[in-house]
């Protein structure tokens, strides 16, 4: 479990993977290996939470670092970086480095 | 502040804009209006997270309804059209309907 809070010290980075249906499931399989066994030991890593989409056209991973220059540093990394181009081969992707500037809940007390 | 969570009985929305960097603070500013507004106010409305993007591009925002059906009726609501047209005014938006495969953080015991 994860949690996205404004005032967290953390850099947010969503990634939008287009892949085609029948590839969606090798995908969400290798960036879940790819998070165990090299993203997770990283330095700065918080959390990589991955999403399926239900049209089966997109995978999102919505992952957390502690800072932007922890996540330069993985995608410097020669794992991560083995890892990223078996992901490239099957799907295009589109990351954007972001930050949490609003967190509306139902039962945020106004 | 919102948790992801794979057991959580929600749907997310990823939904990512994009935006000239000289408007990304109006986006910023209609979506977080229209979620307090109104979309906090509908039924099965979970929760909202509005997020910059470090190079002034982008404006994501990851929601969560508890049904399809819930989010289905919230782009049919009239009060919702209406923040939503003003957003298609100044932004290009690609909305995701997904769900959590995995949520893998720093401190899970594996």
């Amino acid at each position: 479990m994860s949690t996205i809070d404004k005032n967290a010290d953390v850099m947010t980075l969503v990634n939008v993977f287009t892949v085609k249906p029948e590839n969606q499931g090798k995908l969400v399989t290798l960036l879940t290996d790819a998070t165990e066994q090299v993203m997770r030991g990283l330095p700065g890593f918080v959390s990589a939470n991955i999403h399926r989409s239900l049209d089966g056209k997109r995978v999102v991973n919505y992952a957390q670092w502690k800072t932007e220059d922890d996540f330069q540093a993985m995608k410097a990394n020669p794992e991560a970086g083995r890892h990223m181009k078996a992901a490239a081969a099957i799907a295009e992707f589109d990351p954007i480095a972001c930050e949490v500037v609003e967190s509306i809940s139902a039962d945020t007390f106004v």
